[in-house]
């Protein structure tokens, strides 16, 4: 008898998973106990993964499919959420979850990204849609935790971190697209030294509320006489509701829900239309005041950053739960008989994982997942080492920035200009950083041969980076784009090849300690086999891509734009 | 000023594209004017293509948005479909797109296969959801067509075809998923010669309408005492109304409609759920009669293949549209400004189509898609060649029907049994036809280079062939199932670059002959690039997927169930 349907289709984390990459694969421990970590230890994080868990799928798990039925209602410019969604925020914020990495001078825990980003993993993957609310008020805080002045840091960001108050990032214009230097929303100076913004802008997640007593948009906009494109754009707070610098809220600031938009699988969030200054009303001030004028889109990239490691581990959390609920599915349902009797119509059938192709589509998902999940932990390490190690060993602090700089990428959303730098440090450390893990482990008696093809996609990687620079340097540019996401793509199937691989090396060594009937057995064998398929399938593939790279195929952009098609 | 979406995204073909195929790659023209095709010439497949994309352009396009929004409504077992449906069926059957292929003795046009699947593409592009209704009532025919009775033939075919009674397939079950072995539908002997039939269907495609006068469903269904799984199975006509053998509809034949489940993007097609018998009055006939019994699932692929040819078509179908809409937007829209300018923040917008990257993924959906759809009309023209050469000469239509039985994907649908023939007929033709190609051409000035990757992949696919052999000779099955889907995929690929290739040469003959004022100059360019790029592209991923199955990776039969995950 299959089980039903909703028991299967869960929300599900493998925490020994989680515990592995924490304390095995990365030795977070090594940061713990000591500052700026003082408050935090094995046992601490280990406690806070099994709690979120637990509250995750508890309290807002159950809301997704009333949050996807119910969507969200607009009436006369205010938005009201699904069911549930106000008390879940509120229990979010009362647990901690949310600013269990916000510095204490802002009301947080202060403990290491590494543990951050795994709780945002978890509480993303039971709820994506009420996730994002609480999600891009941190981020807006961040950026004025970054840019802010000293009284913009006072009356923002504890509030925002606490939850007391939302946050929103307004970037897309109607008329623009992702284009965003084409903004045309207005910021005029006033006597008093605020700025009347007057505009309208789309796509704004969680753009209106009721989870929270006010909502601080950040807005970008451009001030009289600002320079035109992206040079001319300033970062303005413009909250929903004005408030005075001791945290009293008062009269509306003209900001007004227009309409609410879809977007598939997220219909719990309400996705919005923002009017700023219909009525001449709407008042806002620079991120950091007037000497930060025209910088808007360098801050804006700060919260951009986080959205896309935010995007990323949204990603990481919706396909590992789909993994491991399709697995349970696998080892429950019967279909077809096994290819041992394939000749025999009237065989039994058997459970869909005694079929290969669904072993290697599961191995393929479970090797994927693990791998980017492992990159995303190393990126937040690299950010703990840098807040640890800030004056007093500024050389290594130095190091962990230039991987966390390389970890986010950068070429896509930042532009091809900053490709080149993305190059200069991929050669200056991550690639050694790779040969590194080569040399030592090429040897290996069951991962050396995987360690080898790790060390062959490494050359080709190199050999396509010093293609890249070569484009940049002979001023070939036209090249760099056409490359630019292959690129990319190559640079992060070897760098998860090489978290698989670094992972499967230390679950190897402990099966030689662990007798076979041990459950850590099957796990650290799980990790050695997902780092096995991946080297023999994945990798063999960016060689392929960096030849085709080193042939400089011009065809795209040679072909004449009547050529494409005859209509 | 940007172009309103709704005239941005119609559906759109490229008419040239398709006359380059049949008239000039694949030289239809030399089976016309002769038997069976002595009433078509090269005019009147190019009118037909050109009168049928106006009607779907004018008929049946503007009904898409319309049968989106309204769906289908079900009330008292009984389905009404959206509004201007029944006028477009009506239509369709008037203009006679539908039946331009069928035997005259049915009442069609008995034109080429290889201008059905064009109109097809077109009907299916126009409005999918629409589209389904028609062709599972052609399939359905095509069934009775092949294995029915005189009797049978002569009361449902002509009106199946002619669009007066319409037609499903009902296989799956709710207990059973895709396992088609597990049906439990039963059929008992009645005195009259006729079956009682009892059970439920899911997940039927027009199982339930109001656009024809009575609707004729193939039912998968096992007699008493019938051989258990797939061996038992038998094909039942079971018409909606019962029919005297005049056509004369009388009563219900106790079918009904028990709810209509939502699909995706097809909201204008009835998914329904079918209950036969709920009151014990629903009977129905094997196809073909007694001496057909337990012949079922044989009869039941022949539907499929068609059904697979179909759904092939229908990607196609949407995936050129969504090409060619894609290319106008991007001729069209302004974002960004062009990598030559990558200093100046202030540079000029420019069209999407000038950034590099863009012209890539174009150049690549052009590539994939006129590949695919160049194998299928290679496809269909075998199946010409055939009909033209059967009792004329038997050898060389032997020739041609291994060439179609090689291009239906069989091994996925079929089972592993299966992929034993595929392999022994790729050795035998398929393979050894690139290999005449290759030869012919890679002393080409232009397309040399590409052909001999063409030739390096072909050799690749063989060593795999050979290996999936040894496999099957060696009792190594459960390799098989583990490498097919990857073996089915480099056999597309290298099928995809061959068809490619071929075009190319003759775009690149016609070139030396043509001004570049000429406007077919820039369509054989377009030709000549798109196998440029999947050549250098696509192909060299061929030889690494041999590589892979070289390597006889087993990890994810090897990996216990446990080492999947830990939840």
């Amino acid at each position: 008898m299959s089980k039903p349907i909703q028991a299967i289709n869960r929300y599900k984390a493998d925490l020994r998973e989680l515990n592995f990459l924490l304390f095995e694969q990365f030795k977070v421990n090594e940061l713990l106990g000591k500052a700026p970590f003082e408050a935090w230890g094995e046992d601490e994080m280990k406690t806070s993964l099994v709690e979120c868990y637990r509250w995750a799928r508890e309290v807002i798990g159950p809301l997704n499919a009333i949050g996807d039925t119910q969507g969200c209602r607009l009436e006369a410019g205010h938005v009201t959420t699904p069911s549930g969604f106000k008390a879940a925020w509120k229990s979010l914020y009362e647990s901690g979850w949310k600013s269990i990495a916000v510095d204490q001078e802002f009301g947080g825990a202060g403990s290491p990204h590494s543990l951050q980003v795994l709780i945002e993993e978890i509480i993303s993957g039971a709820n994506t849609a009420f996730s994002m609310y609480p999600g891009l008020a941190h981020g807006a805080s961040e950026v004025i935790e970054s840019f802010g002045t000293h009284d913009q840091k006072q009356l923002y960001c504890t509030r925002m971190y606490s939850g007391a108050w939302g946050g929103t990032m307004c970037l897309t214009e109607p008329h623009a697209g992702s284009d965003v230097g084409a903004a045309r929303t207005s910021a005029k100076k006033n006597a008093d030294g605020s700025y009347s913004i007057t505009g309208t802008k789309i796509f704004i997640s969680g753009g209106e509320h009721d989870l929270a007593d006010n909502i601080v948009h950040l807005v970008l906009a451009r001030t009289e006489g600002a320079p035109a494109g992206t040079k001319g754009l300033t970062l303005f707070i413009v909250p929903k509701l004005r408030a005075s610098q001791d945290g009293t809220v008062g009269e509306s600031n003209d900001v007004s829900c227009g309409a609410i938009e879809h977007k598939m699988g997220i219909n719990g969030n309400a996705t919005c239309v923002l009017n700023f200054g219909e009525n001449g009303k709407c008042v806002g001030w620079p991120v950091g005041g007037d000497a930060k004028l025209n910088q808007g889109m360098s801050q804006m990239f700060k919260m951009m950053n986080g959205a896309r490691i935010g995007v990323g581990v949204q990603g990481i959390s919706v396909a590992s739960s789909a993994f491991l609920n399709a697995l349970e599915y696998a080892k429950d349902r019967k279909q077809g008989a096994s290819i041992e009797h394939w000749k025999d119509a009237t065989a039994p059938r058997a459970r869909i994982i005694e079929h290969a192709d669904v072993r290697r589509m599961l191995l393929d998902m479970k090797s994927r997942v693990e791998g980017i999940r492992a990159l995303a932990v190393k990126l937040t390490n690299h950010q703990d080492c840098v807040r640890a190690l800030t004056g007093k060993d500024d050389t290594l602090a130095a190091y962990h920035q230039g991987q966390v700089d390389l970890l986010v990428p950068l070429v896509k959303a930042y532009g091809s200009d900053q490709a080149f730098r993305v190059c200069e440090t991929a050669i200056q450390t991550f690639l050694g950083d790779i040969g590194k893990f080569v040399a030592a482990n090429s040897g290996h008696a069951k991962l050396g041969a995987a360690a080898k093809r790790l060390g062959a996609a490494q050359e080709a990687l190199g050999a396509s980076t010093m293609k890249l620079l070569t484009w940049f340097q002979t001023g070939n540019m036209t090249l760099v784009p056409l490359y630019a996401n292959r690129f990319l793509e190559m640079m992060s199937e070897t760098s998860v090849a090489w978290m698989l691989l670094e992972g499967a090396v230390i679950a190897d060594a402990k099966l030689a300690t662990l007798p076979a009937t041990e459950p850590d057995h099957a796990f650290y064998s799980g990790k050695v086999a997902a780092a096995l398929y991946f080297a023999r399938t994945v990798l063999p593939g960016v060689e392929h891509k960096a030849a085709a790279m080193g042939d400089e195929d011009r065809s795209p952009i040679d072909l004449a734009e009547a050529g494409f098609a005859t209509v």
